[in-house]
């Protein structure tokens, strides 16, 4: 597996990008972008799970559902989620499609399309068809970059890479953009991811390989299936590779690549939280099971008080245990024990059958100090386990959202 | 029905209250209280369903299952909630009744123990001690507002009221008090209610009037029963009016006043909450049943994104539908409509048929820039209603949190 973090979108064979600045909502950025697939690619697709979805998102289900295995296009656009904007959204998102089909010949169930931003606003469609001629004409296999910036709404750096995979047969490449300025948690700001792979896969295999992969990156920095009324994450395959992931071991390869690229871009996410100075992994281990586990870092993950303790760097683990006991997940809390560190093994044990151990305060600190820290709480009472990414809850993010729209 | 806004749980007859500066946690400020009822009360109890409790909690537990029908003392300190800090704690808190009741000249098992503060220290038994011996020698029936001082953390105004309930055989007087600092969504810090009355109720009728009251009131300011290792809320009826309350008529005018002073106290907890600048109330109606438009309302409620949205005067409505999209309850986003407004019926409709209605920017961000508004979200689909209460999430909240213990 070679990695490439300068990759991205355009690292795989028959991907080219277009980008323009269309005035959508701001004047002095790219706020379009296109992406296309020379040959046809198969898709998978996960979308929100929110109940009020945006225009783009019932589009795109009901393409996918017509059209899964010949994809040609993506269209994104930042500045305006297309959200809550009714028939005449609609039509806004199929005129996209419809453009984007014109300007790139192909038909236009071969186009997919994303929208981030404000919600509640119509797009300015002059503008957007205006930028999707526009970005047509830039078409290149190197602006694969200037997609992912394109799609940047509050995030403060574009999020892309790539990863090259070597198989029996040959090397694949797979890349991938990835944007979600929010806090993530609890109320993430749209999630978009856009993956691309070279390698040629059926559409059936590749949904699978997307879940898992979603599984084990962008849901574990989400909250219970909790999503924005835009999440979409896509993953491209378009064969130009001529390789085929076909037998286990290639998909098992195949896998590790996607997980590891997935995992990367869904944590940038976190890194770039809207106003997040931390970093921090949380491991809860020894419950009933998996889902018990994950239910219970979430709440840790998403604790307003937590949040702001990790941001005032005060090792306030009782806030941890507190919270942890409002996951509705029975446990005994004379059994739980709770360590920090910024790496495994953890350093610094805090937590013992429920209570404090002899530490010193200093060393706590120390910990929640650090850019990057991890916390580990165990209920000592059963195989599962759940992993989650979070940040810190601070001054800044309140800065960000107390005034988006203005 | 009178109103008493600087009445106390010393207002009914029969109750008298002692405080102490112990010095638990601050130099400066009473953190100790002691609340005694002359004639024995019967008692109520609602607490916390975190799967963490507190030792006083536990301890309480066990009383009320022995004896709730002639408790003579509450003894609450602040500064410290005894909480993760097993045997130790709990012989504490065992401790502090012992204390109690020899100060008082009353059973141990009479005596009700109440602590709110930082978890996951043990509390400083000689200042404790102390604290009740010095407040034994200041019982008074005036103290009453001293004890809803010195049961304070981060609040920045004591909570207390009563009020005075005409009834065909004669007058029972209500008295409360309140405490609870925490943004309270969704992570609130200790919520401590404790109410007094001299009228005479049968403990199970008592129970049950507690139980309506507090799914009125302070349950409507907490999530989905998301509490805090601490919280408790007490009702004792110690019948020194010598007034009974045991027929439909009756019950329902002290249900009234009941209802009331426990709105009126959990209010006061959202009012003075951490950083809190405004307080919204958020109402739900046409879901399928009651508990939808109660999920619906605490998720829009405990959303970060629209508190922030609260705290800049930014009428960003989308945030509100999306938070209620992510509720986990099925609904037709086409269907919904939002008003806002300051005063019922509500001066502004933002979105109808799920999009929005023609209506100036500067007439919503007037309302949201008001210190109290409404938020009226509407399913079209349904029975069910739910009214909640929360406050804006600001800088200070922040400021507060992220450096609690120093």
């Amino acid at each position: 597996m070679e990695w490439n973090p300068d990759g991205s979108v355009t690292s795989p064979s028959g991907f080219e990008v277009g980008t323009h600045a269309s005035r959508i909502k701001y004047d002095s950025r790219t706020d379009l972008a296109l992406l296309h697939s020379t040959p046809p690619s198969a898709c998978a697709a996960v979308f929100t799970r929110n109940q009020v979805v945006a225009a783009p998102v019932t589009l795109d289900r009901a393409t996918l559902l017509a059209n899964n295995s010949a994809i040609q296009a993506v269209v994104v656009n930042s500045g305006n989620a297309n959200a809550c904007t009714g028939a005449t959204g609609l039509a806004n998102a199929q005129q996209m499609q419809i453009l984007t089909a014109q300007a790139l010949n192909c038909p236009p169930d071969a186009v997919l399309v994303l929208s981030t931003g404000v919600i509640g606003v119509q797009l300015p469609m002059d503008r957007v068809a205006g930028g999707i001629t526009a970005a047509a004409n830039e078409m290149s296999a190197q602006h694969g970059p200037l997609a992912a910036r394109a799609i940047m709404t509050t995030d403060t750096v574009a999020k892309h890479a790539a990863v090259s995979v070597s198989l029996p047969a040959g090397t694949v490449t797979i890349g991938g953009m990835s944007k979600g300025s929010g806090m993530v948690h609890p109320d993430m700001a749209t999630v978009l991811g856009v993956f691309t792979t070279d390698a040629d896969i059926p559409v059936r295999d590749l949904q699978r390989m997307l879940d898992t992969a979603v599984s084990r990156s962008f849901n574990r920095i989400s909250v219970d299936g909790d999503t924005s009324t835009n999440d979409t994450v896509l993953l491209l395959a378009n064969g130009a590779s001529g390789i085929p992931i076909a037998d286990s071991q290639t998909i098992a390869l195949f896998q590790q690549g996607l997980d590891r690229l997935f995992i990367h871009l869904a944590q940038a996410i976190v890194r770039d939280g809207e106003g997040a100075s931390k970093f921090v992994e949380i491991t809860v281990t020894g419950a009933a099971d998996d889902s018990a586990a994950h239910k219970i870092a979430n709440t840790i993950a998403t604790s307003a008080l937590v949040k702001t303790a990790f941001a005032g760097s005060d090792a306030n683990w009782g806030r941890i245990l507190a919270a942890a006991g409002r996951a509705g997940i029975s446990f005994d809390q004379n059994q739980v024990s709770l360590s920090i560190g910024v790496a495994d093994p953890l350093a610094l044990q805090l937590v013992q059958g429920g209570t404090p151990v002899a530490y010193q305060e200093a060393d706590a600190a120390a910990i929640f100090a650090e850019p990057e820290f991890k916390v580990w709480f165990d209920l000592h009472a059963g195989p599962g386990t759940a992993m989650v990414w979070t940040s810190d809850l601070t001054h800044d993010y309140v800065t960000i959202n107390a005034d988006y729209r203005t």
